[in-house]
């Protein structure tokens, strides 16, 4: 494991109908000039797959993994018991349950694998790409940079009032 | 696959604390005469004794598998990804949301990789072994008439009054 | 009960407008070539007929009965009370509470009567099929080899990459 | 229909351990001088029983039938689906999720089959004997008496102040 | 009381917008040719008129109160405090919990005072008709008749098979 | 109305069981030195000592009502009806929904009629006595620095470490 | 402070989107000729803006604040923390779980801090602002009246009969 | 920012009461030689120490900060908005809601402001350790080769069977 290879994070997710969800975290790592790579893992319909992506995401150059899922969403929990990178879970909604069902499958996972859980759908997926800059910001100054710009810009960019 | 070999039940449990629960199980399998074995399995701390249990199930004579996982509850799931064997999933009941949260995990699974799930706790432990009894049974008349031979007992130890 | 004539499936559900989700379940079970029948039993409004369904399902060569239904869904669990045979429910999505009601009301059955619950809505009317293979080919190699065709096809289809 | 032997109530419940809740159901009926059987019917063990009680119920000189039952609480609805008389029903506390289920079960029929529903557990049942009064006291003024009586001293028997 | 007279349903709702829900109510309640008023009657809005409401209706010769509302569903229960005669409630489906609120608003009563729930929205609305209907039918043989033939074509209707 | 009469707070509940939890209310007042009184009203079984307190509490003196109720909540409900005065409204936790319908009962209301709604139980309570100050603090200033201080205080007693 | 400089309303929202809803609060404070101001603060991207409004507002004449937020709300809870003056909470509808997360985010506030928390959405701003109107209205009669004469129209305008 | 010194974990909580949860998770950053702090900061009742907590928490050589709170818990998400360091948010259980108030005020954080949130109680606050070392693993070997040792023993401590 060498730490300077460390920079990249994962944006995987269980289907096609996950990745209108999951665009709005790439296009905040792309701001913020991270390095990213986006796949289709399904842990149900490719366990393999599944399988071979964790144990080799670290040699991958991978630092954090950002896994989407619905309903039984197991993809984060998964990822995480293959490897001991940072996981963290975007709940996308769910068709009948609003995403409720995906935000319990991930959040309340067993002692002894930790995936970092954010909000349901969009919300989620914009702060898992900036929970992951923050991640990668500890030992690289350049993102650090680039996200307290995008904070500070952010904070300027609310209105004082309503129209 | 030779089907005369398929006749076994395989219980499996995400940790030693599910067991309380899933005794429930053994103890139907037991009654009804059908051969089982019981195995800790946890999809999240053992992921590659999850992959070789399920990937060898059929060759090793097993014909249904019964899962019993809680909170995240990934196991059922899971297993079923990795083999086209009928497989139950019992929601055990969770510390703190009372097994809403393993409900929700087991069943609402996405299309492709079913998991037959039953109620949370003892009842789903229960009824999990007479499912696999009813599905035993199409093949295996001895196992049939056990089954019925319980549900005719069942029924006749219903009392008329309460007291 | 001769077993080889115990090789058909049959959905039933509780009124026209469940078909619907329904139809998810047959297109599965045909590209299987898995023979079938589909009904309108309503446990509320024809008790009767249901009555008659399920005490002679397993005399009519029906080896797994799928039944689908909404709110205070009773169908799958009366069935089950009638025979048994494996007994597989499909919560329908309900007007008012998406659903969570009928999988409540299908999942959560006392002990001695086991219903197998899938995923509410089409989701688990494909999973219902595909659970039901999964019984059948346990005695039928065709079906098996049919199933494992279907899954390994599944996993092909994911992409690599969304887009 | 002899309208002048309808003024009895049945009270049945899906097992012995619905009894304990049920019991405040019986001593409000009691208080009331209203005549009442009590018997044990499950829906998924018995559904024999319950077919034969619910259709003969009314030539018995049942008036008011009063189904307790918990979890996937199918009674109350499949007896409202064999007899045209009023019948109502008490979501009994189940292990799991508190009721909740029993509830969603009992309350959310599909339109045809009516259940008037109560709370969940001792309010529920009290409350279902109070209704079954108010029902009868429709045409029997005796009962009807008492009922009011019964509803003055409640308000009465209610504190100005804590202590 | 003249119990002769006691023989009209009133169907009640906390503001217009909940008529589009009790229409079917009403629609149920002339196809069995029972005499009924409608009227709006706010708990919140109208406490004055609710309270005059409750204690004329007896001497007014309702037999039955339906009361429809929604969210902090209190008319039910309000009415239920000012009278002895039946009451049910309709949980009309909410803005934004869809009904649940409503639902557990109604039916959650405390012991004393009664009121008989349906299901939310419209299946509720045509359910508390035809438990009004089958309240009213224990004394009334042409309402008792014109219900059991409206339960008859309802079982008649059911398909045999979708389309 | 003479507004420096209108400086009393008036605690009302729906039982004797519901004193435990507005204890916590009345301690707070009595620190706070705000005067108050506390009374047992039901919604339910005192509709009529409801209605006279309501219409009759500003002449009474009374600034702000707190209401606790549980279950299917009515009372705060129905006296914010009755009264243009403050009503805040305390779920108390229900014996089996935890307080949820409880919750949802008062929080719900719909528009024209406001409840302020504080937390499930003896938070709730809590919080509401601090409330009540933090509205009758805007016109006695004496109340308003007892309340201050009391925030001062409760800020100062946060220790710096857990032990 | 001054009491008569005491009573105006401030209006503070998360962000421009729950500014739909928060016309509905602005609306009725105009009918009432309640003074008011309208922000945007949000307590996660403008943690200090919210600060400064927080502990300057009683000194700028503000006496109720009405905080509206959605999802993991927390405006008016800190909102709450950084003043003793009345804060009002209205729980905006979140795309994902319909303000269900909104509502427990600010009603479950712990001992110590209180928000009166309204209805989710439209209906509990209009009740922020009656509510603000009846605490303003406790040492302002000019609002006072003007409430009670809402209020009588309100009733007033309940129609009879739906149509 | 010196990177080298950013590898503390700081553990912070609402109140005495979360200490119980939150000392699983100082075992788990003991056992990993993880060095840590552990601090009460009341987001509602010390408002001012979480401001000046968390706008000092990078330079004085925070990594990651977890934060354990329970109900309205509005402490993670608060901090989040005042720095741009990794904040892991620990729900712990409410005494009413068992914590599905506190997961949903913690995980449904709207874009920009990131929590990771892990699950309710004491699997939670384990998770949140285990997650802080995988984050700080990232640029330090010995963390990471300490958590990996702790994983793998973590899987060879899951027994083949249960008794």
């Amino acid at each position: 494991m060498a730490k300077n290879k460390l920079n990249k994070v994962s944006i995987v997710m269980g289907s096609q109908s996950d990745y209108k969800t999951m665009t709005f975290c790439q296009n905040i790592l792309k701001k913020l000039n991270i390095k990213f790579e986006t796949k289709i893992i399904s842990a149900h319909r490719t366990p393999k797959r599944m399988y071979e992506f964790a144990i080799n995401a670290e040699k991958n150059g991978i630092a954090v993994i950002i896994a989407g899922a619905g309903g039984s969403a197991h993809l984060p929990g998964m990822i995480s018991a293959l490897t001991s990178l940072p996981v963290l879970g975007v709940p996308i909604e769910s068709k009948k349950l609003k995403g409720l069902d995906s935000l319990l499958s991930i959040a309340q996972m067993p002692k002894g694998i930790p995936v970092g859980t954010l909000a349901i759908g969009e919300d989620g997926a914009i702060n898992a790409a900036l929970l992951a800059a923050s991640i990668i910001g500890l030992s690289d100054l350049t993102v650090k940079r680039k996200l307290n710009q995008f904070r500070l810009n952010q904070s300027k960019s609310v209105k004082k009032k309503p129209k």
